[in-house]
């Protein structure tokens, strides 16, 4: 088998059928109609608040609408609200309506919402505080805590359409595993976030309800494809959000819009009931779900509570590994490795800088910070790019061709990875299966053999890059492939045209890297955009990488 | 995709290229030539005791011309010989040279062996004595144990051929991790055993070594594709045995031989290193290592010894379950679902036998007895078999055709496995791995409404069959693609040509079901042959299924 290549050019039809289309437009509109119907009254933001021009950092603004007792509960961690709720100190519903508040005006002004069913989330919030009232007791760990969701997820008696035209009228009668375990710890539902077509852009371009936003700068993406629970992330619209991740579709929002997220190792959450066009299981590069949120802490409450649920009961695939209790690591215990480069893509200017400042920060707080060698890097994405594609891109062109709705562009960058619509047979498939086990074993052993505990490296080549750019996803895809688990942390670093000018001298290895390379064109395009970056650790010892991930995170931002 | 089948007829060339064979059976007759010289004179069998007949049942012999110390040690459990050694009462050396002599007394009656090391064993054990006589202390768990091996692993400084005729003079100069981990533990190892061309029969023809025989009854196979480890287990030349499971590889030799085999869930043990003619990864049907020992106490030992050793330290693919210490449950506490039939090959007159005494027993001593009503096993078989087939059997061919080796009848049999060698596109394997998801969640719900904790069902579905006989694998390979673990014990009981008259009137439901009953013609031809039965628990949770299967074997023994 000849040396699979990063991209095999997407040759198909992208216009769609319009005529087809036509027909579906009018429930594209009545499903944009509720979403608008979902803006509450009492939530709809003054017009003096709406910016007028793009590239604006909308962040600050629901510190000027929401009252100070909104704001401060919003500010605050999940797990310092799990306690004030445990103990009746703050009840559900003042707690719910602060984040339907946040949410609301964040969905205004980023589109980062696909429903908006905040009537039901009070009443699921005043049931909780009159269970808490009758009994003294909360229903489980997440008593309270308004929780936000991607789209895709089956949500029992709504639509889930996973980003697809066709499937806009689609009610999935069942739940989604992991929501109705998150439900039953006690969450409270009221949005549901925006994805792109196909759910395989870093980006959000669908033909639903359009792009979202990053809320650091709005002419920029939030990133994808959780690109929803990006932006209202950035915009603390709830206490944490559940996303999925196949590629960097958790970590990618996460780190543009400067908030947090955990890719956990594979099988540790179900998948059961997650909405895709998939019509088979492509298990070479597994997606995975996992959440964004606000701080590490939050990241392990979310984790311990949704295991604590027990999803192998009910899903066949899911390992019944507990989530353990660990402690946090000393810094001065630690030996991380540092990616400067992937030996593909070069990353731009701003986020060397906060490798670099981040490098220094751990050297000079105790830590032991080695260079880290990238290890076959374009065989393993351009392998995992050939994984999602291996059905020639059949199941994602059936779906979207059912409506005949348009190929967005970077749908169609997604069916060039790897060998694209070409596919594979399956014993091309499985040589590549074993590819990924050469390097998931080699990548331990350089591990084991150097003593490095985790890896600190790029979230993408860039900060926030402009909507519909975004083809490379090597520093994200390489983890998903080696199943390696990964947090992505904000630095407290933005870009700053002062510091961050574009290196317009560098020389690039490959048309691969030339293209991406120079989406970082002129720094006042991406000014405010935040400077994320991805600690990596043991494929399994999830644990272990959120406990370092926040004392990595504090040294850091410090 | 239309409906898989059971098989698809291998119509390739099968006579090899006897041109080219012919320069291979030098290496071959000083492949033998060494597995002779393996027979120390001192364990050389006297001719009076060599049965001049076919149909014997050996397994009595060993007894004739072992020391009555020497049968002692050897009919001692694991369990019991690791605390004497552990204590010193009894030596490594001793114990050592009674299973030495008692394997080469197998192999001499069953052709068992591949290779005999029986001097560096001896050495192996002497210095385990030096370091307990120096230290006070044992290496490990399995400190002076005897464990034989199956061929196919990589063993440092050995030959490994994996039963194909063009590696019989392939050097492997690393470790299967799983055989390092036996050895760090302090087994000694002395024997390799046979196992048939292609890895991939319930039986054991190769053109190495040739064809082991059943101890319990000579005329008939030992299984596959352990049968070295089988026969070997029936003749208790060694404490347990590392075997290997894709379809029944553990288990069948077990039951067929009257041994205990364990089928462990996916991705506890490591298979690094684990020789085969796999070019590529096939994880949609994932083959296992596993023992085949003399009691459940003896399997609990192995599991927590290897496991013990931390495999997913050096191998990325294993999961870090520790092996758990559950307590054996009541038999009043459990409630047993029955397989009488799989509804694709009913089971003959002496397994039906077996599975009404166990399930009367069962039901006397208070556990719940109920029916298991069978789910789809023609589909998933289908599916397991074209998932071995997934790549045309390419590999299988590429490894044979490299010396001409002719194809042995089973070898046939294994490449018309579902697909067969038309093989499957990408977008097939992942709907195959799809319905394979489907029906495991299937399995565990239907298990969860019927409080169901464990199902007993047929290893095969007759006793030992005629050598290279058995086309049909459903009654363990189901087992394999749904990834329940499998525990086969020994009833006890053995086929009676006065009870088991075979059912002449019975009218098959299909070509595949009329073939594979008729096997079992006249019951003198299989008289003795063990009965063995096969209890599965739920995924991932083997140590319940080690501790429940040594209460209902024991109860079902009594």
């Amino acid at each position: 088998m000849s040396s699979t290549p990063l991209f095999t050019p997407f040759t198909g039809e992208s216009t769609g059928d319009p005529l087809l289309f036509e027909t579906y437009k009018p429930k594209i509109k009545a499903y944009r109609d509720a979403l608008a119907a979902g803006i509450l009254d009492e939530y709809k933001l003054p017009e003096e608040f709406v910016p007028r021009l793009s590239g604006a950092d909308v962040r600050q603004i629901p510190k000027k609408v929401l009252t100070s007792a909104e704001y401060e509960i919003t500010e605050s961690s999940g797990t310092a609200l799990a306690k004030k709720l445990a103990t009746g100190e703050l009840k559900a519903v003042e707690v719910f309506k602060a984040f339907a508040k946040r949410a609301t005006i964040a969905h205004q002004l980023t589109n980062c919402a696909m429903q908006l069913f905040t009537a039901e989330g009070l009443q699921r919030a005043q049931d909780l505080d009159e269970y808490f009232t009758r009994t003294g007791k909360t229903v489980g760990p997440l008593h309270g805590l308004p929780v936000s969701l991607k789209e895709h997820y089956n949500y029992k008696g709504k639509v889930t359409h996973a980003g697809y035209a066709v499937w806009t009228d689609r009610v999935t009668d069942n739940w989604a595993l992991s929501v109705k375990l998150l439900l039953d710890a006690g969450a409270v539902f009221y949005i549901r976030t925006t994805e792109p077509q196909s759910l395989m852009h870093l980006c959000s371009k669908n033909n639903i309800t359009g792009c979202a936003k990053n809320p650091a700068n709005t002419s920029l993406t939030t990133g994808g494809s959780s690109s929803g629970e990006g932006a209202l992330a950035g915009m603390k619209g709830s206490v944490f959000g559940l996303g999925s991740d196949i590629g960097g579709s958790i970590r990618c929002p996460a780190g543009f819009c400067g908030a947090w997220g955990f890719r956990p190792t594979q099988k540790r959450l179900s998948m059961r009931n997650v909405a895709s066009a998939c019509t088979g299981m492509q298990e070479g590069v597994c997606c995975v779900l996992g959440p964004l949120a606000h701080c590490a802490d939050d990241v392990d409450l979310f984790m311990s509570s949704i295991i604590g649920g027990e999803p192998w009961k009910n899903d066949a695939t899911v390992i019944p590994l507990p989530w353990r209790k660990v402690s946090e690591p000393s810094i001065k215990d630690l030996t991380i490795a540092v990616c400067y480069d992937d030996g593909v893509v070069k990353p731009t200017t701003p986020i060397v800088r906060g490798l670099r400042v981040a490098a220094d920060k751990l050297k000079n707080a105790g830590a032991t910070v080695v260079e880290w060698n990238p290890i076959e890097v374009k065989k393993l994405v351009a392998t995992c790019g050939s994984m999602y594609n291996a059905d020639s891109g059949a199941d994602q062109l059936s779906v979207l061709k059912a409506s005949g709705e348009p190929l967005a562009e970077l749908t169609k960058v997604a069916l060039s990875f790897g060998c694209g619509t070409k596919g594979v047979s399956a014993a091309d498939y499985e040589k590549l299966a074993l590819t990924r086990d050469i390097y998931r074993d080699k990548y331990q052993d350089v591990m084991n053999e150097k003593g490095i505990n985790f890896i600190l490296s790029p979230v993408y080549v860039s900060v926030a890059a402009k909507p519909e750019t975004v083809h490379y996803w090597g520093y994200t895809s390489l983890w998903n492939i080696l199943d390696l688990p990964n947090m992505v942390f904000p630095t407290g670093l933005e870009c700053d045209p002062a510091l961050d000018i574009p290196d317009k001298k560098y020389t690039p290895r490959s048309d691969v890297e030339a293209y991406e390379y120079a989406l970082y064109d002129d720094a006042e395009n991406f000014k405010g955009a935040p400077i994320g970056l991805q600690l990596t650790g043991r494929r399994w010892f999830d644990e272990e990488l959120v406990k370092a991930s926040k004392v990595v995170q504090e040294v850091i931002e410090k």
